[in-house]
């Protein structure tokens, strides 16, 4: 059974496709799209050793000319030298890769990131399909169309916003995730219950060990809603200037502790648990929610296998880090912060002092 | 007297102002976008030491923090390394440069590109405003939000499509303009003539030495004229899927020339010149133009100073660079070829033959 979330985007609409074993269906997928003179596959190198072959059979099948360039697998990789050299590797290709080529992102978030943002400007952009393959890419990266890299100074400063012209979610390849990157993505769900529907809180709370154990059916209609909800708020704004920044929730205290810890010591979900946590304190503190809302977010996520607690925070370092965020402007630190179960806004006004408390509360036992 | 085109894109409508001493303006077209938080000028060394005090003058006296970041001079700065040096410099400045912070391209063309490509992807896109210094960037990259970097394997691989926000031409800036580079820019002015404006040829005839001397008032008018020519161009057709490739004429062979030669060896408006020429010698010999049209190409680019034979190309290299250029798809040759005056058509049926024919034309004595 195969589920479609349309991304209404006008002008660049496009489908989400999530079903099992719909990675043969890649080839299929970009001759659909019309006149695509070749495609070039990027993977990073364990992605491509799974799936690479699914993937370049089912293009060759479909008559394209295909060509895999593999990346080393981690974050490390999503930089501009790695960014270069896939362009190297691009401009070489013979025959010449040309603005009816295709560009498929086969991997995690780091491969979407960065083959997104080669997309993006290769040749001034060429078109590109996603193909996700870990639950944090799913639900997240795979819709919205925003592309990057990092940079020394911080996270995804250096990208673009260049909407996919296809998304293949193949749930089979969860199969393969290891359990801490599974848990990552659900951070990321439990990021959208709060943000915007709190039957999906309950869905989890009653579900817990099944999406632990990644049941297929029950996983392919779970990412199907999640993917359903991101769509919607991308479609409301897509470039980020009004409630799509509801997305960063768990993301300003989240980016500040997983920046201090080090992108290698901890995963992206593992920080925004910690950020959702934090930001449910400050809602707390502000008297936006009671305390029985930092509890039940303390409970689900640990449900999941998220931690809720971190030891050895420095505070003036993680203050420093979320002072120099992307998403801040003219000084201002803002922040996404609950009112309700599925319900988030925007605070201007966020205090040091405020964000101090909400650090030392999950820095304790 | 200042002049003010529109560029009518829908949702990223901008002004081009064509004036004497605009550059003294410069902060207060940047305080009056809104919300500016601090402007980043980037220049190349010589323009930063001729114009980069002015221009920073009147940023800060419009009351806006205001940073310089020089780039060497010259084509060779256009590629991702200095890109990345860029972007170093940006993501350390403090206070941090954020999403409402703009940049200023101060310069010729290299410059624009470059400092365009880095605010179209600086935390996925910020505002920037073109200040072009040389006739060239006047008339031709100024207008149609074309950003990018050169990649080893050829010209303006790497970038984006990402309109400026306001565009100001200070035609006092061309007094310093080398004649060689002032040539380079009327080649441009000629080949807007052939596309669209047959009259723009006969002032060019007519006020070839007023022209030539950079006379101040006429200078103006005539820029004006030809930014309004690209701007129509561009409205048409922004992504290029249609006749915004109309403005690639005498690019095909030209650009073949150019890389043939050594990008160091001739100036982009003298391949131009000679792309011109080779194109009208192209589509004299398909009879769609008779020879007194290449007669003409050749009095009017030679009237500019601009050459019209070169002797030592080698049609095969040249015919290896033009297959690899990325405005070809799917392995055919496309050029723009002249039906009359002020007029052309895309033909993607262009043979090897018919290409030599052209080359060796020029080679000729």
């Amino acid at each position: 059974m195969s589920r479609t979330i349309p991304v209404d985007l006008p002008g660049r609409a496009y489908d989400v496709t999530v079903c099992s074993g719909c990675l043969q269906q890649a080839g299929g997928v970009l001759a659909a799209l019309g006149g695509v003179s070749g495609v070039t596959v990027v993977a990073d190198a364990a992605v491509a050793g799974l799936y690479g072959a699914t993937v370049m059979d089912s293009i060759c099948a479909a008559g394209l000319p295909a060509n895999l360039i593999e990346i080393p697998s981690g974050e490390s990789s999503k930089n501009l030298a790695t960014y270069g050299q896939v362009m190297d590797r691009l401009f070489s290709l013979k025959p010449a890769f040309d603005r009816k080529a295709a560009v498929v992102a086969l991997g995690g978030g780091v491969t979407g990131d960065l083959a997104g943002f080669v997309a993006a400007t290769a040749l001034r952009g060429v078109r590109w399909v996603q193909c996700p393959t870990t639950l944090l890419a799913d639900v997240d990266a795979s819709v919205g169309g925003k592309t990057a890299v990092d940079h020394p100074a911080g996270k995804n400063l250096i990208g673009a916003f260049h909407q996919p012209s296809a998304v293949l979610i193949d749930v089979d390849t969860l199969a393969t995730l290891p359990e801490r990157e599974l848990r990552s993505g659900l951070a990321e769900c439990i990021k959208h219950g709060f943000i915007r529907d709190a039957s999906l809180l309950d869905t989890i709370e009653a579900h817990a060990d099944a999406l632990l154990a990644r049941e297929p059916d029950l996983m392919a209609e779970f990412i199907a809603r999640n993917v359903a909800i991101k769509a919607a708020v991308v479609v409301e704004d897509e470039k980020e200037s009004g409630r799509r920044a509801d997305l960063n929730y768990g993301h300003t205290i989240g980016h500040g502790i997983e920046a201090f810890a080090g992108y290698t010591q901890m995963t992206h979900g593992e920080a925004v648990s910690l950020g959702m946590v934090a930001a449910a304190r400050v809602a707390a503190g502000r008297g936006l929610v009671g305390e029985a809302f930092v509890t039940r977010t303390e409970r689900i996520c640990r449900r999941m296998g998220l931690p809720v607690r971190r030891a050895g925070l420095n505070f003036d370092a993680i203050w420093q880090i979320i002072q120099h965020d992307k998403k801040n402007i003219g000084g201002k630190v803002r922040m996404v912060l609950p009112v309700a179960p599925g319900e988030v806004d925007i605070y201007d006004d966020i205090t040091e002092g405020q964000v101090r408390a909400a650090v030392e509360f999950i820095g304790k036992k």
